[in-house]
């Protein structure tokens, strides 16, 4: 059996996306070990054009998997809410992802928005508020900074993201 | 006043996009003279995994703004119909035209669909066999060839653009 010490490692990069704020979360399993490397929130001036939103929000990802060298994105599946403007402005990130995504020979894992807060806060019906303060709980390096909720959103899913592939890779 | 023969051509490319096929339209205008310099449908083989089609999509269209020297892209706006993922899907393509036209400072115009049909059809209401009637009607020389409605389409609203700069040059 490979040494998981020499085992190379799995870099995970969950995006929250969206046209004025974009949470991400980039994370790592080498073996059994598994932590998270980097977080932070993106964010376009409502002032801008869309088209020049997109244009940032593609070079800021692309960024982040070349730089990271990115081997999985995790982004949560899309619902039609009450929004239908807001749900295409969804897929106008959603195709920009899956096209760097392909680019960079990148796996998509997906999650869907209930499966994210069931593994995070216990339950498929957690409020935001819920899921950001077990992401704290879980994760008690991130002291006591108060992230924006498309921050904390993109950190559960890296999390649940992570411990999928530690479930696959102990099978 | 400037003399319309020596005026820079505007050259505008319409499309109709979809994952499967993509019909596309480049027409061009110089001072009075307008015309339809090429057209056709781009085929991405339902066997290939969406990101695949998205890459081949960026990629023809990303080619055409640059051979043709493209200056404005000429769309539909979106309508929620009844199947909530083809409205997401059309999501992507959407964002990946934006993200283009901002790289290559492309300007973009929309027309609603019921204002192409009006226009092309004389109304609103219009079936696409009607509207792609009237396209071979008013392009005589598009010949007795049968084209597919995605190229029709995008033929109609690069028609539609092409009035709409006849107006605005005009005034």
């Amino acid at each position: 059996m490979e040494d998981p010490k020499k085992a190379k490692a799995i870099v995970i990069l969950a995006i929250d996306p969206g046209t004025r704020f974009c949470g991400y979360a980039i994370a790592a399993q080498t073996g059994n070990h598994t932590g998270v490397c980097a977080h932070g929130c993106l964010i376009f001036k409502a002032q801008k054009p869309l088209p020049e939103r997109l244009l940032e929000f593609h070079d800021a990802i692309e960024t982040l998997i070349k730089e990271w060298h990115i081997d999985k994105i995790a982004i949560e599946t899309p619902f039609l809410g009450k929004n239908a403007q807001n749900f295409l402005k969804l897929g106008y990130l959603r195709g920009i992802i899956y096209l760097l995504a392909q680019r960079h020979r990148v796996f998509i894992e997906e999650f869907t928005p209930r499966s994210v807060k069931q593994q995070i806060a216990g339950f498929g019906g957690a409020s935001k508020e819920q899921v950001a303060c077990m992401v704290h709980t879980l994760l008690p390096r991130l002291g006591p900074q108060v992230l924006r909720e498309d921050e904390t959103d993109a950190l559960a899913i890296a999390l649940c993201c992570l411990w999928k592939n530690r479930i696959q890779s102990a099978l």
